[in-house]
């Protein structure tokens, strides 16, 4: 751990940042994603919306704060919601701007205890390695420690698949960013994560 | 080109994938997914469809024929629709299985012209590189390629922003899918494409 904003080797820059998108998948669809950004605490990260994506940039566990709490506030028991995840670090065409790094890895959602992540997700992601010649050996190492975290990780075409709650899913996406923090120059995470899909539901009424 | 099913050099495999992911922002989302699924003529592909995505797996100019049926069969004019693309090929952990390789690279959605993508779309993309160590000038190639198209491609955080009709981004990702089958060992494109987005509108009626 440092604070030491730019610290990553051979060009890149030292910032985590997450696109975050959210799919509810009904009518008043605004309203929510609106009433989710108002909900969840910013403080901690830098944020900028554009018309795909909210962005947060700063230190990695801020960032996953962030990101697990516009996905659960924008959570309601009925609707069908995906949201969509970038995570990454590292890239040598990154700049250094549009962060907030102080040092604290504050995660005010987490610790205002107002989200309820207790809800079950599946979740579809791909973790992606740059510039290391052993880059599947450390898709291995991320997708094991799903395992640790309960997610009983499946292997699908281009994917990985993990079931479990949001808490659980984020605590686990908090756990992979500190390792390919500490180990891996360049990456990206991309995860799609679902709620009260219709699809799920007629899986289980066919049992 | 080659009839060769098994053709990719270091143990990978040469089938083109894409998982596709409809998001329609609506009540009755599943209806226009499920329609857009049975309009869609997939004869030219393997199928596959899961909890989370469609998948096609075959060769690249059918895959995104299919790919690009799926998103524009599903358009209407009044719904704000996302859909979801992850393109990719060669990585060392596919199998030879799951796959329509027959050395035709139909495209039997564009021949039938009963595809209409006229309408506008917006777009953010990525495409990643691997095995290769200048994959950042790779990168740049494919970018620049959708200058070409007309796309007029806009750098951001993690990104690439596009904008132009459905018909020129698909065309773009088809050049893109068959300048990466003929000089990369394996990548993957992940795109996110948008129609009648409100913020889109929002930001209009300010001008």
């Amino acid at each position: 751990m440092t604070n030491e904003p730019i610290a990553c080797a051979a060009g890149g820059i030292d910032i985590t940042g997450c696109r975050v998108s959210l799919y509810p998948m009904k009518d008043h669809f605004a309203q929510q994603i609106v009433a989710s950004i108002e909900r969840t605490d910013t403080t901690a990260v830098w944020q900028q919306t554009d018309l795909f994506s909210t962005l947060f940039r700063g230190e990695a566990p801020s960032v996953v704060d962030a990101a697990a709490g516009l996905f659960i506030n924008a959570y309601e028991s009925k609707t069908h919601l995906v949201g969509e995840f970038t995570f990454s670090k590292g890239c040598p065409g990154d700049s250094a701007g549009d962060a907030f790094l102080n040092g604290d890895q504050a995660q005010p959602n987490k610790a205002s205890n107002l989200m309820n992540g207790t809800f079950d997700v599946d979740c579809k992601y791909s973790f992606y390695v740059f510039r290391e010649n052993n880059y599947m050996e450390e898709i291995a190492t991320i997708v094991q420690l799903a395992e640790t975290y309960g997610l009983a990780p499946r292997s699908a075409h281009y994917v990985t698949m993990l079931t479990g709650t949001a808490n659980q899913l984020f605590g686990y996406f908090e756990a992979a960013l500190a390792y390919a923090h500490d180990h891996l120059p360049h990456y990206v995470l991309e995860a799609t994560v679902s709620v009260n899909s219709p699809s799920k539901k007629k899986a289980v009424s066919h049992d």
